[in-house]
């Protein structure tokens, strides 16, 4: 069982986000088409590695999907999309992925897990305390889904350091948990 | 029915394909995943038309199964992916689509409805021409997937620009048309 430690997130979190969860959806949409995206860009750098090339486009495949979902459930509430407003929070992680390989495809395996690790917490809270439930259910499902990408995530990650993974992973989620802490609660995914 | 004229693609390509089909699947897996890329860059650019934001994203999601669907093709056959070779096609392309909306819009569409056009009557080629009859049968479905999504493209344009969107797509396929003439025949889709 491949472990990554992450600080739990601020409770107060969860009643800024349902303050306003039109937000929070808008903002989810967007973060689901960058981990489409993010898996993609792994198929290009990557392409010799067949085993990270089918992971990563299988992964793909289900955010994708997930895009599809959080815009049909944009509909249903009637609001409508609007332009991402950027994420501090994955732009920082990504500051600390090296620039040599193969540390950079561990950075960026790693960074990638904690992202979904981050997300599936903070998407499993709202399935706990959004009231509609099938939002709060559509939630629950997209959560599972997050944290099994985490693990394809480490999984990747051990194999391409199967001695050094566990270290950078530390110290990665050591920054995550310190921009977590830093970062403004507001009604975003991250 | 929306038409979208394209001229035959030079029979002789075929025989270029067929010399070095491990070379056109290594590409392909590429053009598959620019695909789901391409749709996913209009959730990006045009949130706010949910009616675009629904169509591309499940374009996306069946791209994103191609490129695993391409990725086995790849390891039955033993031969592993490499880089992206780059795709001087679609960049000539591109390089027509105008920089202010929503003509710029209207334009991404038409290119990407082409390239989806193009790929559909090449896959089709290679689909009557490989002797392996389960490559064979994979090729077939990819080009009627690539038709509906050129249709997709289609009618997303159709909205966009009601009363011009045929006489613009007609000057694209043009250029599209001048643009396949002038690039050598090679053992890619393009």
């Amino acid at each position: 069982m491949l472990v990554l430690p992450l600080t739990p997130t601020d409770p107060r979190w969860v009643d800024v986000a349902l303050s306003d969860l039109d937000a929070v959806h808008r903002d989810h949409l967007h973060c689901e088409r960058k981990a489409a995206q993010s898996a993609l860009s792994l198929v290009r750098s990557y392409p010799e590695r067949e085993h990270v090339v089918a992971a990563v486009a299988r992964l793909a495949h289900e955010e994708t999907a997930h895009v599809v979902q959080v815009s049909q459930l944009l509909a249903r509430r009637g609001t409508a999309p609007t332009y991402d407003l950027g994420d501090d929070y994955a732009a920082a992680l990504r500051e600390h992925v090296r620039k040599r390989e193969p540390e950079r495809l561990l950075d960026r395996l790693l960074v990638f897990a904690l992202i979904e690790a981050r997300s599936a917490e903070r998407l499993a809270l709202l399935a706990a305390a959004i009231p509609d439930e099938a939002t709060a259910h559509l939630y629950a499902g997209l959560a599972s889904a997050e944290v099994r990408h985490r693990d394809t995530f480490l999984e990747l990650a051990a194999e391409v350091a199967p001695d050094g993974w566990e270290a950078r992973a530390a110290e990665l989620a050591a920054h995550e948990s310190a921009l977590v802490a830093a970062l403004p609660l507001r009604p975003r995914i991250h």
